[in-house]
């Protein structure tokens, strides 16, 4: 009889791969089998941060998002086809946890804040041994690139997706002491507009592919409204109280 | 002439000294000199998580905080002699840079979350080279540990502290997906309460030392109202969209 083998969920850390945890380097030491979420025609980004870690022997499981370009992202069609991805990708990987093998998941960042690799837990999680293992966020990395001190003492933080109606972007930005906005895209110009109005477009900062090689921060006010690739966040400091010269002399 | 040294802040990541950083590790073996916030007759939880890369010739440098408990935190005299202590820690540290020694400062989770480095790095960046390692935060270790996917998609995520006020609570628990709160401590009954209001008890889990040795967690629900120390937080999950089915067995 063969004894199931077990699922990590590894989280890479936010691109520069030695921001990787140990564990992570240990759970891609036991692994047999190296699966990961990439477009058609490439092998993903977390593959990439990990490579030094890859053992010739390892099985290659990548996992290719279906073409769903041609469809909207709320459309019931859209949807469906999503599902059956990722219901086909945890049989994939379950048939190598039947036969005794242990799989590691690669997720940027963290596995179970905004990664795919959570559709895949909640699937097998619940009939396979399953660890996750916790990484360094893109947030993280991004305001340790540009040295800004994100949230202190009591300040409330919201993580915000910049797809929010700008109505909603603004009440949420008046609401809080730090924020991060994902999902700059071609939100810029309607990001701006939200924190000025909610006061807080002096201290934001624009921050593009943190932690990786060719990444760079610049205060968000010096920055055109030209669209974002998908790795870039605004950050928006909170710690009001901190002394006013030091927060100049953070800048 | 000398050359300065360089300051580290260093996240040590949430407990599990595996979920320490290839990078931290390297900056600890760089390190001259080794710093560390801490009470009066501890050495602190940082330095802990860290002791496996702690050379016998590095400096020892705690940074004692002074006793303040008699005192409200909100007062003016609380905060005078919280600023001089920082003063004070951040000319030692200074006077080791000027001597050229490489100081690592170590901060549980990540440096510019919350984190104590923070008031350091405000005083030190602007005179010496000062690079910020990003760790992973408590609460990536909290979810990790509890496998409690927190938001996915275009979700909200808002990290609020226990000592706001019980109106206060609710509304940003009302408009938010995912949520995380801190400082449970005594407000226990309080967050229940607003939880309940808001509609978000349910889903909510409570976890204490997430990714310690003794940590562990449960049901918000089926835990008791006796306060809570201070590595403890409460999740509250967003995700509305996934499979119902799927909910319940990542429970």
């Amino acid at each position: 009889m063969t004894r199931n083998g077990k699922l990590y969920g590894v989280g890479t850390g936010p691109g520069d791969p030695e921001l990787m945890t140990l564990k992570a380097v240990r759970a891609l030491g036991e692994a047999d089998v190296l699966a990961y979420f990439c477009k058609k025609g490439s092998t993903g980004n977390g593959r990439g941060i990990v490579a030094a870690h890859i053992r010739p022997e390892m099985i290659d499981l990548p996992l290719v998002y279906p073409v769903t370009v041609e469809k909207h992202r709320k459309s019931a069609d859209y949807n469906a086809e999503i599902a059956a991805f990722f219901d086909r990708s945890a049989e994939a990987i379950a048939a190598h946890l039947d036969a005794g093998r242990t799989v590691a998941v690669l997720s940027e960042g963290d596995p179970l804040l905004y990664g795919s690799y959570m559709h895949l837990h909640l699937r097998l999680a619940p009939r396979y041994e399953a660890e996750v293992v916790a990484g360094v966020t893109a947030m993280s990395g991004c305001w340790s690139m540009a040295g800004l001190p994100l949230v202190q003492g009591d300040d409330i933080l919201t993580v915000l997706p910049g797809t929010l109606e700008e109505e909603a972007l603004i009440e949420r930005l008046s609401g809080t002491d730090g924020a991060v906005i994902m999902k700059v895209g071609r939100n810029l110009p309607k990001i701006r507009r939200a924190l000025e109005t909610a006061g807080k477009l002096a201290g934001a900062v624009y921050v593009e592919r943190g932690t990786m090689a060719t990444g760079f921060a610049q205060a968000l006010d010096a920055r055109g409204d030209e669209p974002a690739p998908y790795f870039s966040l605004v950050l928006v400091p909170g710690w009001q109280s901190r002394p006013a010269a030091m927060a100049e002399a953070a800048q």
